[in-house]
């Protein structure tokens, strides 16, 4: 069994915003040689997300949308750890609804997807460098 | 370590269903001749779900409600992607609300599963051919 | 390629309640003597979750406060399956809120985690025996 294991780095100028990362994990996956096995795409921060769906700004519109309604950024006082001084609060409810990671099958050394699966870095708290981790298994 | 892959296929006669997918799995399972591994099964589709939870009707029909009640599928003009004619933006939300992959521990060939566990595949926007990834490592 | 599996059982006192349980996983991977691979971290039962973020009180209030006010425990007629005389419908969408399992990267015989992530079980319906699955792969 081989493994390879890389992180991206990502300082997102605004507070939130979703980023195909796909062609960064296909690199990854030529780095690692790897052919047959699974790839794990995990956000390392608790305030952002890994998720898979279809990359169109509309779509991304209404994502953005749902989420905020779900847990809204104002008022920053309904949330408890905004207590202390914080006010990212809405940020961990937001990734918990998108998601903290994928997996993705990789089958004769390709990422195998759908015709429209593209993997995004969600940023719910952004103006800081964070990172997603991208660990390979396989042979 | 061994590798097996499947896709399963659904052309299902209604907008939404949940269909218990369990036996397919486990037939990939035993065709795999895996024993000890992870299994990953996914929705190719970013309009569809897979997911895990009781095979009860009622259970069944609160997801449904409860889905529906986060991201109704009327009115459709409340989406953006729906702008351009297509009119399954709540589809893309429902799916990322109940996820697009389950990944199940195999021990000693089986699905190693707690007592009421079962596979869903959550189809969000059907009446069309589409399809489910199964993914096998381990030896 | 080795693997290792360990069930964790809880016998929460309360209805609901959030456990971190990284030791208990860190423990799992110095047993199995895997330093590299991926941990399949799940519950059992359909009516807890396993997911990753923050150890802060005031978040997990926050998480409560959520996950209660979209999937209300009262009144409990608002279920269908609690027409059976069950009353624990609610706590199934909580955890398909919350999901169902993480899978996190093993990297030189650590959990390759970020600054603040930990491992937490998720419990909706307690007041009984639970337990959540432990499945290393690797080498």
């Amino acid at each position: 069994m081989k493994s390879y294991r890389k992180e991206l780095w990502f300082n997102i100028p605004t507070r939130r915003a979703f980023i195909n990362i796909t062609p960064e994990v296909e690199q990854c996956l030529r780095e690692s040689g790897i052919k047959e096995g699974l790839v794990l795409v995990n956000a390392m921060h608790i305030s952002a997300s890994v998720f898979i769906n279809d990359d169109e700004s509309g779509l991304h519109h209404d994502f953005e949308q749902f989420i905020e309604r779900l847990a809204p950024y104002q008022p920053i006082s309904q949330y408890r750890p905004n207590d202390t001084g914080e006010a990212n609060a809405d940020a961990h409810i937001k990734r918990q609804i998108m998601g903290r990671e994928s997996v993705v099958a990789i089958t004769e050394g390709r990422l195998d997807f759908g015709p429209w699966e593209q993997i995004f870095y969600g940023e719910f708290d952004g103006k800081r460098r964070k990172r997603v981790l991208v660990k390979i298994i396989g042979e």
